[in-house]
C-alpha cells in the first residue's frame, strides 16, 4: 500500500473533458490497495477571471483581502466538486473537501496566508472509508473559520504540506511541462530537463521566478522530507525528482539553470532628501502592507542638493498597493516624483559556488550585451545573479544567456 | 433602531454594476442606527451555468448530490464577496458569511436541504461590530460541516429564516417585479398588483408555481410571524406585504390569483397490471429518491386485460431521476411502456372558498376552450384548480383565464 498525494494544476483541469482525463489518469495509475489524495487548483483562468470580476467592484480589490479570499476560494471549490463527480461517475468512491474541511489551518493574512498547522483527520477518515479524497489546493481557513488563500501557486504548497501531514510516501506534482528544466522551455529553446534537483537549488530557481514550483512548496518538502516528483499531466514519462541530495551523478554545469520573472514592476521615488531613516520609512510602510520588495537600488543622483533616488521592484499583484504607499511616503519625505515602470522583467542565473567565479557574471552581462539588451538593475545572492531588463527583450535575453552556458548540440 | 433582513435575488446582482447599485440602494435606505443583513443569491444565471458545467462531467450530475452542493454553493459565495467589497469600497464596514458561517444548520438531503436550526451568533457579533452582514442565501451546512443547498429559490427561505432567528423587524425581498400580482405580469397582460396577501393565500399561489416567492419561505414567515415585504429592486415604491391577516379591505375578487408552472414534465407508465400495491411501489420508489410528484391520474384503460395507466407530473429538475426509477418500476410491474412529455405546463387559479362555487371551475374550463387549449389533467385542492396543458399554449391559456376573472378596464 502506498499513500500518494497528487496535485494537478489549473491547466490540467481547465475543462470538464480535462477533468475527466485527470480522473482516468489517476484511476489507471492506482493499485487497489493505494490511498490517493488529489489536490487541484481552480480550472484554467478561473482565478484571473475572478480577480477581473472583483475589479468591476473596485479597481484595487486586494484592499478587501478577506473578501478576495471569500471570492477566490470558490475557484478550487468548483474543480474539486467536478473532479469528485468524475471519479464517482467512473465508479470509484470519492469525496471533495475544501481547505477548511481538510484542517488546513492558516494565519489570517488574507490572500497571502501561511499554513500554521494541518489536522487532516477528515482526510484520513475518508481515505479509510475507501474514498479518493479530492482537496482544494491554494486554500485553508484561519482561526475564525474564514477562508484564506495561500497566494499564487499555493496549490503546490497545499499538496506538499498535506503529504507531509499525512506522512505520504510521495507527492506528485502534475504540470504542463514534464519536469524541471534548465530554463522555461516555453521561453528558451534548448532548455534541458533535469532528472533530479536538490531542494536548495530548486528553492533558488523558484524564488527567482522558475514557475514550475512555488518556493514555499519546496521548503515544505524539505521540512517534511517528502520527495516531490514533478511530472507531466499528459505523458507517463518520469519527470524530475526534487529531494535532499542527488542519487546519481549529473553532468556538472557551470550554472544550474536560468530563471525569469515577468510579473514584476519597478517603482522609483526620485529626489528623496538623503537623510537617515529614509529607506526605513519607505520599506517599513511597504512591509506593513505585506508587500515584498525584491531588487533595491539607492543611488545618489545629486550630491549638491543631497537628494537620492530609491528604486525597487515588487510583484505586479502588489503594484497598486505599493504605488499608494509610495505616493504617501513621497509626500511625507518631500520627494520630487514617483515613477512606475511595468515593462520590466527579471532574468537570473542560479548555481552553487557561482560567486567564487567572477567570470560567470561577466559572461552573463556579455551575453546580454551581444543580444543588445540593456541592464537596468543587477542584484546578486550567494548562488545567483539577477538582471532587471525591459520585458519586451525577455525572450532574447533568456535565450542568449542560456546559449552562453548551455551551448546547443 | 431596526434590524432588517434584505434579500436580493440573482437578477439584482447579475453584474458588478448591479451589485454596486444594490450596495448604494441599501446604504441610501439605511439609518445610522439600523442593523442590516443582506442575503443574496448567485449572480444572474450562475447556478444554471454551474449545472451545465456539471453536465459536462455526467449527464445526470444530481446523482452526486453532495458534490452538486459543493459546486453550487460557490455561486452565492462569489456574490457575497463582491457585495461585501462594494459596501467596503463605499466606506461602510461589511463582512460576507457563507451559509455554514451564519450557523444555518440543515439536514443532509443534498440539493434539497431543509433548515433544522439556525445559530446566528456570528451574524449578531458582526452586526454589533458595526458591519453590514452579507449572507449567502440558498445554502447551509449539515452536521458534518458539508455545504447543503436548500433547493431552487432557497435564498428567500434563508432570508426569512434568518430574519426569524434574529428576531428581525422585517424581511424585505427585493425582486424584479414590484410586488405580488394576480398573475405573472411577464406572462399575463393586465395582471394586478396586490397591496397585501395573507401567508396562506401566498402559500397556495407559490405552491402552484407563482415564482415570486418560494412556498417554504412563506411558511417560514408564517412560523416566525415575520412580515415579508416583496418589492422591486429598481424602484422605491411599496410592494406587497405578506402577513397573517389583512390590515385593509381589498376588493373581493372571485379568485385571488392565477399561478403557472412551466418547469414540469409528465411521465406515464402505460399498461400496468391493475393490482393492489401498484401505486405504492411506484410512488414510494419516487419518494425514496426525494422526487416530489404533483398531479396524479390513474385511469383504467383496458378493463378486459385489467391494465391501467399511471400518469403524473414532476419538476423538470427531477425528470432524469424520475425517468430511471419509472423504467425500473416498469420492468418490475411488467408494464407495457413509459412515456415522457416535457412540453407541458400547469396553470392554476387560487381562491378561498372556490370549491363552494362550482361555476368557477366551469368558467376556467370555458376560458380554456375559447382559447382552443386542450386540458390534459385536472387537479383540485380546497382553494385551487389546476390544469395541465401544452406548454406552447401557456401564454394564451393564462391570459384567457385571467381575462375571465379579472376583466380589463
Amino acid at each position: 500500500m502506498a499513500l500518494i498525494v497528487k496535485k494537478f494544476g489549473g491547466s490540467s483541469v481547465a475543462t470538464t473533458e480535462k477533468i475527466k482525463a485527470v480522473a482516468r489518469r489517476v484511476l489507471d495509475g492506482m493499485k487497489p490497495e493505494d490511498k490517493v489524495v488529489v489536490v487541484v487548483s481552480a480550472m484554467g483562468d478561473t482565478t484571473d477571471d475572478l480577480i477581473e470580476l472583483a475589479r468591476g467592484i473596485d479597481k484595487n480589490p486586494y484592499h478587501y483581502a478577506r473578501e478576495m479570499d471569500m471570492l477566490l476560494t470558490t475557484g478550487e471549490q468548483v474543480s474539486i466538486a467536478l473532479l469528485a463527480m468524475a471519479f464517482c461517475s467512473m465508479g470509484h468512491k470519492a469525496i471533495s473537501l475544501t481547505g477548511a474541511m481538510v484542517g488546513m489551518g492558516t494565519n489570517s493574512v488574507h490572500t497571502k496566508g501561511r499554513i500554521v498547522g494541518i489536522e487532516p483527520k477528515r482526510v484520513e477518515e475518508a481515505l479509510n472509508e475507501g474514498n479518493i479524497v479530492v482537496v482544494a489546493g491554494f486554500q485553508g481557513a484561519d482561526s475564525f473559520g474564514d477562508p484564506v488563500t495561500l497566494g499564487r501557486g499555493g496549490s503546490d504548497t497545499s499538496a506538499v504540506a498535506l503529504a507531509g501531514a499525512l506522512a505520504a510516501d510521495s507527492c506528485e506534482i502534475f504540470t504542463d511541462v514534464d519536469g524541471i528544466y534548465s530554463a522555461d522551455p516555453r521561453l528558451v529553446q534548448g532548455a534541458r530537463k533535469m532528472q533530479e534537483i536538490t531542494y536548495d537549488e530548486m528553492l533558488e530557481m523558484a524564488r527567482l521566478g522558475a514557475g514550475v514550483m512555488q518556493p514555499r512548496s519546496v521548503e515544505m518538502g524539505k521540512h517534511f522530507g517528502i520527495p516531490i516528483h514533478v511530472r507531466s499531466t499528459f505523458t507517463e514519462k518520469t519527470g524530475t525528482m526534487i529531494r535532499e541530495a542527488y542519487t546519481m551523478e549529473e553532468k556538472d554545469f557551470e550554472i544550474r539553470g536560468l530563471a525569469h520573472d515577468d510579473k514584476v514592476a519597478k517603482l522609483a521615488v526620485m529626489g528623496v532628501p538623503n537623510q537617515p531613516g529614509v529607506a526605513h520609512s519607505l520599506f517599513s510602510a511597504l512591509a506593513d502592507a505585506n508587500v515584498s520588495v525584491d531588487m533595491i537600488v539607492q543611488s545618489v543622483r545629486n550630491i549638491e542638493h543631497n537628494v537620492t533616488d530609491m528604486v525597487f521592484t515588487v510583484a505586479v499583484d502588489d503594484l497598486e498597493t505599493a504605488r499608494e504607499i509610495v505616493e504617501d511616503v513621497k509626500k511625507k519625505l518631500n520627494a520630487v516624483s514617483v515613477l512606475v515602470e511595468e515593462n520590466v522583467a527579471k532574468v537570473s542565473i542560479v548555481g552553487v559556488g557561482m560567486l567564487g567565479n567572477p567570470g560567470i557574471a561577466a559572461r552573463m552581462f556579455g551575453a546580454l550585451q551581444k543580444a543588445d539588451v540593456n541592464i537596468d538593475i543587477i542584484s546578486t545572492s550567494e548562488i545567483s545573479i539577477s538582471c532587471l531588463i525591459t520585458k519586451d527583450k525577455l525572450k532574447e535575453a533568456a535565450n542568449a544567456i542560456h546559449d552562453e552556458f548551455f551551448p546547443r548540440d
